[in-house]
């Protein structure tokens, strides 16, 4: 490769490759092979068209970025260094990888400023980039007026081989192209190498036939080393077609530029090393310094402030002709993107009297999303195919469809794992939705990165899962959660819940709508719960606490959450009527309880008393915590059983008399 | 709808219909719906083409069924009673979903003999076939010879709408194309309704030209409901192309015959009801009792024993041939399929000293695999594309590829939830072969589901998963594993283990393929670890053991696993030099330790001995089983962070230093 002299632009595309370049090789660990090839399409993408304002990251208008191949992280944060975003100095470039730097290994949205979601589990971006494109949708939608579009922008997605193949890109890009995202376009880098070496070994398939089968516009740049017009004329189609996502094909190099390594698979994950660099250096004609941009190159990117900056001021005048013609809407705008909710909103939750009627806890999930659906706008979800299994159609509202964004009802057919990355794309759109997603507590299974991304990236979202139990019955084993509340639990920043009736499951929809920062998953029943005496909304926010008590010290403690918390309280009922003393403790969330003063915890489950028992339909782990050495568990630990609900609980010893049983062992 | 007089093949059909009709309505639970559409093809397929025998479920060169859409399980009842299986007499037919019966509301192989997976949640049973076909290519490939094919038979699978909608589907359909397996034949159910109602709300992808693109034979047969003879032909199509799978988009009506519900999502999950039975009765002539099948229709099903014998005395005079020709290779089919491993196979395990190199366990992993692929004919497996990062190559040995199907190196692609559930395929293919899938251990999360029905279904899978804590280092939080260890042990029948050195990890080994009738999951480490005094590879078969002690009782015990156990060594050495009496104790496997008798379990972690601490870089949940109460825990409860390995080992705490200042202060 001889290189004559460069243009502007080939400096550019050179100045993201060298960043990327000398930042992995600084650290010895990273991958330069994306930037290197991927940096044509990106710098086109970046300078030509995407809408934003380095200096605002947070301009709501702003144009999405994500890039999916998120181990291409360097090709990000080269961009967001070049255009002039304060997260990212040359100084956070030089620690890329670092102990406490800015330019983690992958894209995190809650370390760089600018990052609009976390990415590297392949796969999640381009579903992410779905959502976020959902919400400018809806948003438009709700808000836009003939004369007055104050959201419309685009969600720009790079996404490679690697995300291709992952099923959850596949269930993504089917609901974008039967929900005809036009403003969603994805830029794949078809690169052909994976880190096995060529994608010839497992991926032949026809990815943009595949693209076209889900209904999407799809194009080919067959040259997307250094054809830069042939790039900008595909974005510029893409953006013409309105009715469809679209797919950009753009077949590059990976590792361009490296003489002995580019298209092989050695330059995906490692740094190229000193003679490598050196030849790559020699064949793009660089001869800056490691870290140094040339004067022009950096001028170039930065008119991105600038433009950044008469962006928003377009959009601030748009907004305040907005304001003036429709003040209603604009203050109702404002107060979704702020994040506020109404005052009072919480009132809106029901509040029961144990005479009320039982009602399994996924019903009074139910109740309590219509409840909320009039008071908190920003509420928008829906079930992977289970709505009225889930219970979580919001009534008289209409469903999100393609022509009906402004809707609030989503249907996400049976993609689990593409609804919870969905639901974190629109909660990290940053505009005040509060996305749910449920589906059959098992099936969390199927979306357990999501629902692990959501906690990580810290995404407001609500994960509604029913059928919490071996209680759910006849669909058996398959069907049965076990181990799935306590490995939920284990997932740090993610609160579970287990609502034990009408109240706490209000208490619950309170917690999850209340955190801004932390996902709250509800673990709830198919089979009716009574509600019970001594339960509140308000005591669910600290986690535990005293449902019932005995005076003086008790001599046993009973332990419930969910729909086993009744047991424990008929349980009581029992002992107490024998001259037991017997405090009944609620404990629908782990998690917060954790988090209460010591002198609150000990109030609730004081040292002293040794003698405890839990009663939770599900594995034991973890529950010695609670319960000490002294106490003991009634769950499950083993695989459940197809049979009618009622029998599958008797036989696993979820009765009354069991646990009055178990007590009484207890107390020796 | 008129009924005239029905033919024999139409009362078949319909034979089917009422059996899962009556069969549901008894339960009053179940999903009519899929059966009652899908019984036309299933009679079609189970009559003309599918090679079994009832009489010997297990016979090995049968045609492989899978019934993806498990929820329609009383379709494959009905059929297993119809052709005459003794695990499903008329009796278990009306104990339909009843507890212990031979009928669960979904199928379960271990449970019912006959069916070959277990299936229910969507997509894993494509996903199963896929690895059942891969097996038979695999033997096929290995076993036959020109004048003689020992393994010769075809994989069916019906699957749905909601096996359509799941990524893990897409995954594996996508890999079954690059493999070219022209063995597998796929009859997609193609109702237009999943639970949520008309496929229209969320699903309008064109599902053909998607697999096309993944480079299947694709068909349409229009009249799914009463065209049997297109039906035939077009499964006498699919035969006839053998370079590549086959799916045959059969267009049928949900819950056929019924009147009022046909065609809705009405009919979908709920019995009919005893007047819409009626009506159904009715519309389709069908004048029999609940469950009666009248007799010229159970005849005709039961030609299928007589045919099955013929099918499996063909076979053995076939085989018989095989044996005379070539007995070396019978020998070793013999030795295969019987499932027994050769004499001394553990023999070939590495035993290693202290002075011996450290290296990373999954470094030891491969050299286990290599040192068993020899000697272990049935090992077979790989990566989700990160072959060169788990270190799962058999060297020598090649690629699992079309026209190669009897090598053993198989690429997944970066598709690890279809991984798992061919692993499941390939493992309950029931001949011996011993499937093995690896990726990082913190995307375990996207395989999840299909980890959990290795366990539930009782398959020998090896998960071998690595980069198995914060140590991985810079990929950072995405790619940390925190929860996982603790959320898998939470999967019952699931053996995870966390080898600390050389021998531990041969002896995880040791474990993993000598256990029949569970999976063993791998977690290893990315960083080298010192080969340590004390460890052995059958002190892991019993999960824990001390691995150090000093005399008489004593004062703590530090209780270490995997990459964790050198620092429990090396602070046992400082605090014995201080005086200090201190066992340690490598805890590789929760699992089996807990199985051992009360006695081993007392004499290697003494009631009386309550200051403990265990070291484990992940979530300290469910230690306090093994610490007490007045234990402590060195572990990891938020999530991690980019920084290169030993720095973030040091930042949270998992240094010497730190072990012994915490054992230290647990001894006040």
């Amino acid at each position: 490769m001889v290189v004559a002299s460069q243009s502007l632009e080939e400096l550019c595309v050179n100045s993201i490759r060298f960043l990327a370049i000398d930042a992995v090789e600084k650290a010895k660990s990273g991958h330069p092979g994306l930037p290197m090839g991927a940096a044509p399409m990106a710098f086109v993408l970046w300078d030509k068209f995407l809408r934003f304002n380095p200096k605002n990251p947070k301009w709501i208008d702003r144009d999405r970025f994500v890039l999916s191949a998120g181990h291409g992280c360097m090709l990000q944060y080269a961009l967001m260094y070049l255009t002039g975003y304060d997260s990212v100095p040359i100084e956070e470039i030089k620690q890329f990888r670092q102990w406490k730097s800015k330019t983690p290994g992958h894209p995190e949205n809650f370390v760089t400023e600018g990052v609009e979601v976390t990415t590297g589990p392949l796969g999640q971006g381009i579903a992410n980039a779905v959502g976020l494109a959902a919400a400018e949708a809806h948003l438009a939608a709700r808000f836009n007026k003939p004369d007055c579009k104050i959201i419309d922008h685009y969600t720009y997605v790079i996404l490679g081989d690697g995300c291709n193949m992952e099923g959850i890109s596949g269930e993504a890009c089917s609901l974008a192209g039967h929900w005809g995202l036009g403003k969603l376009i994805a830029l794949y880098d078809d690169n052909h190498i994976s880190i096995d070496g060529s994608t010839d070994i497992s991926f032949t398939e026809d990815v943009s036939k595949r693209f076209e089968a889900y209904g999407w516009h799809v194009q080919h740049v067959p040259d997307g080393n250094t054809n830069l017009e042939a790039i900008a004329a595909a974005i510029e189609a893409a953006k013409a077609v309105t009715d469809r996502p679209s797919m950009i094909k753009v077949t590059t190099t990976i590792g361009y530029g490296s003489p002995n390594k580019a298209n092989t698979a050695d330059v995906h994950g490692a740094a190229l090393g000193a003679s490598e660099i050196q030849l790559t250096r020699e064949a793009l004609g660089w001869n800056y310094e490691p870290f140094v941009i040339p004067e022009d190159a950096l001028n170039r990117f930065r008119k991105a402030i600038e433009r950044g900056a008469e962006y928003e001021k377009e959009w601030d005048a748009k907004f305040n002709e907005y304001k003036s013609k429709y003040p209603e809407d604009a203050a109702a705008f404002e107060q979704l993107i702020g994040g506020q909710l109404p005052d009072g909103w919480d009132k809106a939750l029901p509040v029961y009297k144990p005479e009320d009627k039982a009602l399994a806890s996924r019903k009074h999930s139910e109740i309590c999303l219509n409840a909320l659906a009039p008071v908190v706008p920003g509420l928008i979800g829906g079930s992977a195919d289970l709505t009225h299994s889930n219970y979580t159609e919001l009534h008289g509202i209409g469903d999100f469809q393609k022509g009906q964004y402004d809707q609030r009802n989503v249907h996400f057919g049976v993609r689990e794992h593409a609804m919870g990355a969905i639901c974190n794309g629109i909660a990290l759109h940053g505009s005040g939705l509060i996305p749910y997603g449920a589906t059959f507590l098992v099936f969390s299974d199927y979306m357990r990165n999501s629902i692990r991304l959501s906690a990580l990236s810290e995404a407001r979202v609500i994960w509604v899962m029913t059928h919490d139990s071996i209680a759910l019955g006849e669909d058996g084993p398959t069907h049965q959660p076990i181990e799935h509340v306590v490995s939920l639990r284990a997932i740090p920043n993610l609160l579970v819940m287990r609502p034990g009736d009408g109240n706490e499951t209000s208490g619950a929809y309170k917690v999850a709508v209340s955190e801004k920062n932390r996902p709250t998953l509800l673990a709830l029943s198919r089979q009716n719960l009574p509600n019970l005496e001594g339960t509140s909304i308000d005591a669910v926010a600290k986690g535990g606490y005293i449902l019932s008590d005995s005076e003086g010290t008790p001599d046993i403690i009973l332990i419930g959450t969910g729909g086993e918390l009744y047991l424990c309280a008929k349980a009581a009922d029992i002992l107490r009527a024998e001259g037991i003393k017997v405090r009944v403790v609620s404990l629908p969330c782990w998690e917060l309880f954790d988090e209460q003063s010591a002198e609150y915890k000990e109030s609730v489950l004081p040292k002293a008393v040794r003698k405890r028992l839990a009663v939770e339909a599900g594995s034991t782990l973890g529950w010695q915590r609670y319960v000490t050495d002294d106490g003991d568990v009634i769950g499950v630990d083993t695989f459940g059983a197809s049979a009618p609900g009622g029998v599958i609980l008797e036989k696993f010893g979820f009765t009354v008399d069991n646990v009055v049983a178990k007590a009484k062992a207890l107390l020796g």
